[in-house]
């Protein structure tokens, strides 16, 4: 595989064309962002943490039936994917009130909901990823109606699969936010990455009472250093994966 | 029927309880409100109009199958509903891009929609009215998913019967918010006003090109004086009813 032409360069990943039509090249970068971009920062190690979590994770839940864009990690901060057709589409699946749901409705962060919440953005800095639901999304053409269906049925197979894979490692998965594309054959397949900077992650090992953040929320809200987090967050993974035996792309 | 204590007073009406604990005493005032309260203002023969306007709506739905809150128009200014169990909804439907919607996705104003948007606000004006989806108001029980069927059922149902109306009188019917509850029986149904105040209403008699506003845009964007707009909308409603020949709740 060679890797060619660099295609995008988002807020925390490179994206390179290869030989192979259907194959992108993807470097994980050190950047932090928050806030659209207006906090920005580099943190050694994060990008190596993240590809190997993302990594990691995706064999997890294709073990759970839930397949992704992931082909196969091939050093320490790139990975090959397959190239998929984007939706535009922010996709965040909620089990628990946080960020900006929680003041969105006035409720207090860390309330239970009564089943998981799906929410979609249409991903745009300029309009600054606003809030759409199915009806703007069907009316805007931004997805059919039958694969807004198929996007959603995904993403609530990626929250059983990460509930149970979470639950496992004594992590309370409260929300998470992914992207789905179609493939050439017209596939529709996760895609993006699952990391602690994709997914709020409170450490139930913790019994202080207090919420113990084992993801973004750290860069986000100033409450420490992620890398120790992070690495927690890939230790207890890699155990589950070894313990479950499952077969690693690598 | 005895008018008895004044329950609440909202932007543009107040509500008081008679000597029948089903029914409501409405009163339609002259106030003027938009962005939230922000922008106010007191102007002579609104209410009047408005509850002219609205009992003609709600007795040309009520001749196309779509039932509503609404008694019977007592005076220029009041009008007896029925008393409802509200849910905390704006419910918002869209047939073209326009206000809002155009502004959060960067769509132009009178972007023909592919399909009639259906949306939510949670009504809390500390919040600023969020928008809220569908799996949101089932978390937060703000209605069950049953009622939210219901409710939705309503909306485009209402949605059917305005679209109707408003062509025979040639206006394009753009987007509209009404508010739906439960009667004591727990049978939902659509209530509050349709008037200019709460829909988006075009001219299509006008050949300017231009779009000419018959609504509280003129308010908002202060176009213009809205009473001759109001009035407009009010004559050709009445037409309509007369040929028709409509019963008259009066």
């Amino acid at each position: 595989m060679e890797k060619l032409d660099m295609l995008y360069q988002g807020k925390a990943k490179k994206m390179y064309a290869t030989d192979d039509p259907d194959v992108l090249w993807v470097e994980y970068m050190n950047q932090a962002t928050a806030f659209n971009g207006e906090k920005k920062e580099q943190i050694a190690g994060k990008g190596n943490l993240n590809n190997h979590i993302t990594s990691v994770i995706f064999d997890l839940l294709k073990a759970r039936g839930v397949d992704s864009h992931f082909i196969k990690r091939i050093s320490d901060t790139e990975q090959l994917v397959k190239k998929m057709d984007m939706f535009p589409l922010e996709i965040i699946m909620r089990n628990t009130a946080a960020g900006s749901f929680a003041k969105r409705y006035g409720v207090e962060e860390g309330t239970p909901l009564k089943k998981p919440i799906l929410e979609f953005c249409l991903k745009s800095d300029p309009l600054n990823d606003p809030f759409i639901n199915d009806d703007g999304i069907v009316a805007l053409g931004l997805a059919t109606e039958e694969e807004l269906a198929e996007i959603s049925r995904i993403a609530r197979a990626v929250n059983d699969g990460l509930k149970d894979i979470f639950s496992k490692i004594d992590v309370q998965l409260v929300d998470f936010k992914i992207e789905e594309g179609k493939t050439s054959d017209g596939t529709i397949l996760l895609a993006d990455e699952i990391t602690p900077d994709t997914c709020r992650l409170w450490d139930l090992k913790d019994k202080s009472g207090k919420i113990e953040h084992l993801d973004k929320d750290l860069f986000r809200r100033d409450l420490g250093n992620i890398i120790p987090a992070y690495e927690e967050i890939y230790g207890r993974l890699l155990k589950l994966a070894e313990a479950e035996g499952i077969e690693r792309a690598e």
